[in-house]
């Protein structure tokens, strides 16, 4: 199943399972499902067998519907730093190696945005950049989950751009700050359920900054996999339904050319991970 | 006024007034009243005319209910290191040196827990240690907040325990893993609205274990003060009713004593901010 939010002229959020380009709203087949992406996920168990035959209801067509952020308040959006060796590469020339330990900080939700909304240029700095990212969606709550009952956690997979202020980020050696600007983490077009996907560690992974590719790998490249960063995140903290996790990004991205290619006000940048689809983003200056 | 969370025996979440040991329920004097203290608080310039001569009504004792966290489900808490001169000088044989940048990381929200909860001893560390510090509470969402006009901002002012766990706060560069373990950011046990406390910075703040006093400074000693602070913040993202920022924590940690002084079960913290109150919890072994 590929879960979306959505939104029709005039019309507040509504969720919906995109089979093609028809949009089937849950609404319209289970009158009583939730009304929040978030409790559709913590709820799934309950609702899929209730799904049989939905690809053949009555539905929108694409065209009809401003997409926005498959969920809508993650209590968490944790992101790990350093995770493809070729992206490890690159960063070389500020001291960075190949980490032994997983490199955790996180973004703030203040930054979830939608799948085709504007990426802003922060008033306050010209080093805005791009990494593209698999997004794990936590499904079932957990603590000191085992690598090998992850999968299970795990309630599907969407597109991020884990969208970075370099100057900000650097300023101190807490990350924090600079990936958490408003806008500064978009997510979609869907969440494709972990049945659909499987192991998503065989998926290839891309970014093109106006048409031109600048970021292309593939999950099998991953330092941590989705299944360790999982074990390790929930030693510390309880997971819950909606938390998005970053898992990283490979190299390419625009501090690593020399001299650096930031982005500028126009610039649109598409993020595209295999069997889930792309977010495309366009940059804008911060009003 | 003094803003709290409460349960009686038996019953769900309600927000409460507090004067002296009364607790005078927000429901009983004001049935349209939104259920949350996030929404008391977003809603709290329409609510507090309502509030004349609430000090007089029916109330409940203190000892009859629970204290909760007074505020359920922040977007973001943020919190900033190295911030007292004096905490500085303690890590200083790990190198730290008074910031000229703000230095932010974050606490998770499923690190917050009520004034007189446990703070759990994680199964993966015996590193635990306790920072007190000063929590301010956003009541007026905002984006680019100057220092002048960040008092406007702020709905109060709560105790927090910036719980940290050291060996994995330090495993790598990035801190919040290890300030963000369930359970250890307790804070309360109210929120003393800010139109009673004005300037904060001339507060006492201080720690105590097993009634040992650790912690022993005043808010005027901060390196970046709370509106410096907001103003910072607010330059990257959108400040939110609700969000709970830790502005730093002054000498005595645990982690500054030769040799360290950590948590062990059966410890009783207690971090106390002249004005507003104390909160209190003793250690426990994770189940």
């Amino acid at each position: 199943m590929r879960l979306i939010r959505f939104t029709r002229a005039g019309g507040g959020a509504e969720t919906g399972l995109l089979f093609g380009d028809k949009i089937v709203p849950l609404a319209s087949v289970l009158p009583d499902a939730p009304a929040t992406a978030l409790a559709v996920i913590a709820e799934w168990e309950t609702i899929a067998p209730h799904l049989d035959g939905i690809a053949d209801a009555p539905g929108l067509s694409l065209s009809e519907v401003r997409l926005l952020a498959p969920v809508e308040a993650p209590q968490k959006m944790p992101a790990i730093g350093l995770n493809y060796a070729d992206h490890i590469e690159e960063a070389k020339h500020l001291g960075v190696t190949i980490p032994t330990e997983q490199v955790w900080f996180c973004k703030q939700p203040n930054s979830l945005a939608g799948p085709f909304d504007g990426i802003e240029l922060p008033r306050v700095s010209d080093q805005l950049d791009y990494e593209v990212e698999l997004v794990a969606v936590i499904g079932k709550r957990g603590r000191h989950i085992s690598r090998e009952d992850a999968p299970k956690h795990v309630f599907g997979f969407t597109v991020g751009n884990d969208v970075s202020v370099r100057d900000w980020q650097r300023k101190t050696a807490q990350w924090m700050l600079g990936k958490s600007f408003d806008t500064h983490g978009p997510i979609g077009p869907v969440i494709v359920t972990s049945d659909e996907i499987g192991d998503p560690h065989r998926l290839a992974i891309r970014s093109w900054v106006n048409g031109e590719l600048r970021q292309d790998s593939n999950l099998k490249h991953l330092v941590f996999d989705v299944w360790d960063q999982i074990a390790e995140l929930s030693q510390a903290m309880t997971l819950e339904p909606g938390d998005l996790i970053f898992t990283g990004t490979p190299g390419g991205v625009g501090a690593g050319f020399n001299p650096p290619r930031f982005l500028k006000p126009g610039d649109v940048v598409r993020c595209e991970i295999e069997e889930i689809g792309a977010i495309e983003n366009i940059v804008v200056a911060e009003a």
